[in-house]
């Protein structure tokens, strides 16, 4: 049985996991952030109106990649225009998924075309087709102790404040950011869910601030597998300890279940904090060395695949058991 | 037996050539000018150093197009950026081929590799791998009567001024342009060659100025048809007759000889001065209906391609005959 796999995140974080899972199997979802509001993408999205699409075009490159190694199309996606003019920094592959997007005027459409082009067999979707904008309580920012609201994801992401919550902001009348709905159905019919590693605030958890996505979340029959990252994060999640970082997700979805908290054993300085805290949403703490030791905050993709195999137990031997998985050998 | 036809030229002239050259054969090499300084190419151009892409862009979409119909990355190739920020007018094909350009470090490869990507049997080559500037020796703008020298595609093509020669500038330290070696062997290994219509000065003339190309066009076994304009184009040519458009490429090229002049039957004033410009390049005048009744200024796909059989003649029947087409009914 191949597992049917999504993985919701964005940048870095989400490419490691996506690279990681390829090497367990070939169903892969991605479902990626769209308030990116930074770089080529922020440009884009500020220029032509649509969704950023940096982190789809990681997603994208991440998995040609993970298939078959480094192709001439991936490179393409990839590269980086130089020079010191408009293009400047620009990725190619930013500006065919734009074009794709005002030429079939749906992003799902573009994204599936530009898989083709890549001969990516996994997929890649938007949590959201409408961009979105981060808002985020920070505290630490004045004197008088009051908390500050900064907007858009790289402010958030850079704040020398210390975050406290997230809100998604959409220009949609009723204020409610839409959810994908291709983004819905892979999350209801997956065997399996991964959130995160990556960005804590501006990465994972805007997907559970997506209604439609959170709903799915909390339905699914899918395993539900949080990946914590290695390190805190400089400005997002500075001095936050990896349970801390559970608690927060806890604190903006509390309604949803999770079965298993993957985090790397050296960056773990009190499990059983850690396992206090997964117990609180419900999940087991499986720690292991899935750190890169050549490369500091990395996950080594083969490391965190085993790891990905035994979060899914029995599970994958023998269909949809939920028993068997808690019999799995965790530590 | 398909003739192998190589059609040189630039902008919307070489559109029309391509496509009416793919109803009458599948072996199709576009060679195209690369001196374009203006709107989105230039800017590529100054920006990242590279060949200007758009004429060589709306080479690959004619064939796409005369090839099968429009298809998803033709369209897209063709989509320009609106808004008015710094990506509004660029051609997304424009900046896939410049990142091929950089990618792969070889204008040749990239074109190559676009043609792959739009399902494109013909070939597109540039005239020379290193972008090059037109300079034009121009009167009728300073009341001394002295000529000026104009730099500069846009510039040529919009002077107010008449342009008398130009000629084409390198930043290769010989000052000599060098000529694309795939372009030379195509005109050295085909069977029928077209040159225009289109931007006189600025698309058909440059390629007579690289003295690879020049002297490939001379030495070629290739029979040679010109395709003349349907109407002199305001700036590069107002008031030009057809016969002078003649004169000028005579000027340009003293040592080539052609076969066959193509002109529109409507557009020639004086048909008998059209023989004697056409006879002085040792060619035949082939006046036929092929202006498109409907659009001024455009040749008319499947008139237009009609006369390109006439002008093989029996070439095409019976292989290198250069006398059985002398006995063909030109008027």
């Amino acid at each position: 049985m191949t597992p049917r796999a999504v993985a919701l995140g964005g940048g870095h974080g989400l490419q490691a996991t996506l690279t990681a899972l390829r090497r367990v199997t070939t169903d892969i979802t991605a479902v990626v952030t769209v308030a990116d509001d930074g770089g080529s993408s922020g440009r884009l999205r500020r220029e032509l109106g649509l969704l950023p699409p940096g982190d789809l075009r990681q997603a994208l490159a991440a998995l040609a990649d993970a298939e078959h190694g480094e192709t001439l199309w991936a490179e393409l996606f990839q590269h980086r225009f130089g020079g010191n003019g408009a293009l400047t920094g620009h990725a190619v592959g930013n500006l065919v998924l734009a074009g794709l997007f005002e030429v079939l005027g749906d992003p799902v459409a573009a994204l599936d075309e530009a898989r083709r082009l890549l001969g990516v067999s996994g997929r890649v979707l938007p949590m959201s087709c409408e961009p979105l904008d981060i808002e985020a309580e920070v505290t630490g920012l004045s004197n008088d102790g009051e908390p500050r609201t900064i907007r858009g994801q790289v402010a958030v992401a850079s704040t020398p404040g210390r975050v406290r919550r997230i809100e998604l902001r959409t220009r949609r009348p009723d204020g409610v950011p839409a959810a994908c709905p291709e983004a819905v159905d892979a999350v209801l019919g997956a065997d399996v869910v991964f959130l995160g590693p990556g960005s804590w605030f501006t990465s994972v958890l805007p997907h559970l601030l997506v209604p439609g996505l959170h709903d799915a979340l909390v339905r699914t029959e899918a395993r539900k597998v949080v990946i914590l990252n290695l390190i805190p994060q400089p400005g997002e999640t500075a001095g936050f300890s990896p349970e801390r970082h559970l608690h927060v997700l806890f604190q903006h979805a509390p309604e949803l279940r999770v079965d298993v908290v993957i985090a790397d054993r050296e960056s773990v300085p009190a499990p059983a904090r850690l396992r206090d805290a997964a117990a609180q949403l419900g999940a087991r703490a499986l720690l292991a060395d899935v750190a890169d030791p050549n490369v500091q905050g990395l996950h080594d993709p083969d490391a965190l695949a085993a790891c990905v195999r035994e979060a899914l137990g029995r599970r994958v031997a023998d269909g949809r058991d939920g028993e068997g998985s808690r019999e799995g050998p965790w530590r």
